[in-house]
């Protein structure tokens, strides 16, 4: 900084601030204050913000940060429904393979390691789901030795970290890695819609903008191979509500999957169990680094 | 939202987020928003913002939430060192009168009643200081009863709520009221130029982009009289260091004001001080609402 950065105006001090990191040493975040810089400005400016109203959000943003702990990320819910954590995921996309989505702010805790056919619902829910799928390269080759990390929440729409005196930890979670074949597979229950956490910040925002809090149900998955793109995305249940108004815009259509009704006891007998269960099946497509 | 609400891409989701808050019933919640979040986006697409970037950026609003208390602002230290605060103040600034400057991040005790002539040094500091001012109107009558709080550091360059343990509460503050004649005056010394706390994510910050975290020295000011414009100032500290680059780009040339010494032993004995003694003067001129 120099003496430009005295009286200062609306006019000149977004250049002096911009100028006061010229001297940061790694070019990108410099590069990357430098443009935040003018846009936080703009905002400020073409609002008119008040005082009051800038007292308001430093109170609303310091309230996101102290609801922040080992079990619960304010921060990360705040990005989703702004849809910022969408719009980052999707510029950072794979061009090939399966669509990402978000990451959410649920994956707090590592997923327990299980084998293929374990049972990631510690509860016992009411209806049991198979999810089976494989891990592919672009090209249609399976990828053996893939880690797949799966989180979801129960049929009453909680995460295991949302209830620790209701579910033991890691219900819902499992860490698999795929078969000879690139496969995978693993029992659960069918995920339910759900709220995002209301009882913050964040969902005092919904209220106060009348926007609804609810996520369509769905699976999280992380594949990775090596030599191939970390893949974070979700399989969505097809049919179910909000798929068109999903409070955090993750949607995609070409991850919304069928879970189908089966009563083959064959079927049933070969995944472990009971009949009428529900079945799942996808493919996670990951793109060649 | 609708059905637009899915499959977003990077080219329609900012849209779609905007869209969200249309219902939002408060009109001005409503425009803040769907002006914040294309800045937030462009800002997103601008830089090809990476996953890593955007969890650090996470992690570092939550570290910048978790580091408040009741006598840390860091949220406001953030928005200073970004030239947020001093834009807001600017475009909020009275027409007329004293220029105003930043709140700053250590107004978080009531400052303790006191009469004029009181001394706000509970330390017994090297130098004594004498402020004398009037609280004026922009025509230049003076405002009888009057509110003038103020708040400093000390000598060595800390505020008494940094330093819990050697200071007493209310140290460098003083709650005051103008007298018949629109004056006040009070005891003092003459505060250090001083580092905005570094021990924190913003410190941090501005040690990864090179900048010091330095403020010249100055005593703030929030005067408040009835039928007026809230004025919060500073002045500042002639000849000091840091005038020119301040860390929070808060410096205004009318601002500045002389710490004159005195060796005048009647001067001395009306403000009961001993000789040699700093004075400034200065005059608050508030606008009419």
């Amino acid at each position: 900084m120099n003496s430009t950065a005295k009286d200062l105006t609306e006019q000149t001090v977004t250049a002096a601030v911009v100028e006061s990191f010229t001297h940061a040493p790694d070019p990108r975040l410099r590069e990357l204050l430098q443009k935040l810089v003018p846009h936080l400005h703009a905002f400020v400016c073409e609002t008119r913000l008040t005082l009051l109203e800038w007292e308001t959000a430093i109170e609303f943003l310091t309230a996101v940060g102290q609801k922040c702990d080992d079990t619960r990320q304010e921060f990360i819910l705040l990005s989703d429904v702004l849809g910022i954590s969408m719009l980052t995921e999707t510029i950072n996309g794979a061009r090939q393979g399966t669509e990402s989505t978000v990451l959410g702010p649920f994956h707090l805790t590592e997923s327990p390691k299980r084998a293929n056919g374990d049972c990631i619902d510690l509860l016992g829910g009411k209806v049991p789901c198979v999810v089976t799928g494989r891990v592919l390269d672009a090209d249609g080759t399976p990828l053996p030795g893939a880690s797949v990390d799966v989180w979801q929440c129960t049929e009453d729409g909680f995460y295991d970290v949302q209830q620790p005196d209701l579910q033991p930890a890691g219900n819902g979670r499992g860490l698999f890695t795929t078969d000879g074949d690139g496969a995978f597979h693993f029992r659960t229950v069918v995920p339910s819609h759900y709220p995002i956490p209301t009882d913050g910040p964040v969902g005092e925002l919904l209220a106060a903008t009348h926007r609804h809090p609810y996520r369509p149900a769905h699976i999280h998955f992380i594949a990775e191979a090596s030599g191939h793109t970390s893949l974070t995305t979700h399989i969505f249940v097809a049919n179910g509500p909000y798929l068109d108004s999903d409070a955090v815009f993750a949607v995609k259509q070409s991850l919304i999957a069928d879970f189908s009704e089966v009563s083959d006891p064959a079927l049933a007998e070969k995944f472990g169990v009971a009949v009428p269960f529900r079945i799942a099946e996808i493919d996670l497509v990951l793109e060649a680094t």
